[in-house]
């Protein structure tokens, strides 16, 4: 069993959720940020690939008090579990996923991890899992979901990025899709896109969508589709 | 002065106009079809880049037999100039873009372009104009947008590849980007994107669009954007 698994992103109108310097911009706007800040408002944990930990350096936390608030008081954390994929345990110990706001961080490593970069995770507070065969070099995510499912997460809310975006589509691991698609250009042939990774190679093999709806948001809007 | 400048494209949902193999897949539908085949008859001229005809050897004529009479009708020719960016001139004297149907062809090429190939392209019908400085190693494309325009030419419609709606937008030369969203994801991350080329390095630099509209088609969306 796995928890339903949607993945939410902002990408330009070309498709890039980052500049070639893989540096982040804003994409969306105010209303938007809300609306993400919503869904993790809802989410039982929320998962990151180590790129985006290292490029960006997010909190992942509930930013909005109200929200906050509303956790609380229905008996869960201030935050959702914040989940990273790091097949390497590469994620900095003082990460601001680690040290910023209340609630559990789970690390997904391979058996191929440095024992000594998980003793340093574990003394930063995070639960380093294994998740695979001992001799893997990279973390099964199937059986990652499995862990989460087994710890009570029934959904889990994938920001990114476009690498882990890739592993989890292509391993049919996503549930739904949700795209800001802001009004500008950003262009860049190594700029990352929403799903970068090997790619498929033809139309038969790319997993199709069903369209859920369109919404106008701030100066873009917002998709959301069904993976079929 | 230049042509009134669209690009029109369609891009899978995480912005791939082709497979990581540079393949193109099916990505729209009949209704598409339809709007991209009246598109073309509206059009004075259809522009591509060298890497599309290379990969894709289209024939960029307008398909219905209705339309192809309007333009008759009009005192048009049946399709719009066809207009290829080549600045080595590289396309194949036997390109579909040469051979099928009627109407007359420009390639543009740069000072650097070998006269044998040249020669051949205008053996082959093609009008084949030097675009920049004798030196020059890249077509200048607001020269040829001013060629064009001197030809009678006030609405050019772009069809791509990647590169080509990179070296328009960098320069600003793009008014308007139409974009059919299709329901799939491709992946890859050295797919063609609708934009690629260096890329923009920062949100200051990136041109800023207006949204014209979103209209459902198929199984997917059309968009459309004002380059401000």
């Amino acid at each position: 069993m796995h928890p339903f698994v949607f993945i939410n992103a902002a990408m330009s109108a070309d498709g890039k959720i980052s500049t070639h310097l893989k540096k982040q911009v804003r994409i969306s706007g105010d209303l938007d940020f809300h609306r993400v800040d919503r869904l993790r408002c809802e989410a039982d944990a929320i998962m990151v690939g180590i790129g985006t930990i290292l490029s960006d350096d997010p909190s992942l936390t509930v930013k909005s008090e109200e929200f906050r608030r509303m956790r609380l008081d229905s008996g869960r954390d201030e935050n959702p579990i914040r989940v990273v994929v790091d097949s390497l345990a590469k994620t900095p110990p003082n990460a601001d996923i680690l040290r910023k706001g209340a609630g559990r961080r789970i690390v997904f490593v391979s058996g191929s991890a440095a024992a000594e970069r998980v003793d340093a995770l574990r003394t930063s507070g995070a639960e380093v899992v294994v998740a695979g065969g001992q001799d893997d070099a990279r973390v099964d995510l199937a059986a990652a979901l499995e862990h989460l499912q087994d710890t009570g997460v029934r959904r889990l809310m994938v920001e990114g990025g476009a690498t882990l975006n890739w592993s989890l589509i292509e391993r049919g691991l996503v549930d739904e899709i949700y795209v800001y698609i802001g009004s500008l250009v950003l262009g860049g042939s190594v700029a990352p896109t929403l799903v970068d990774g090997a790619g498929f190679s033809n139309r038969d093999d790319a997993p199709l969508l069903d369209l859920i709806s369109i919404e106008r948001m701030d100066d873009g809007f917002v998709v959301k589709w069904r993976v079929l």
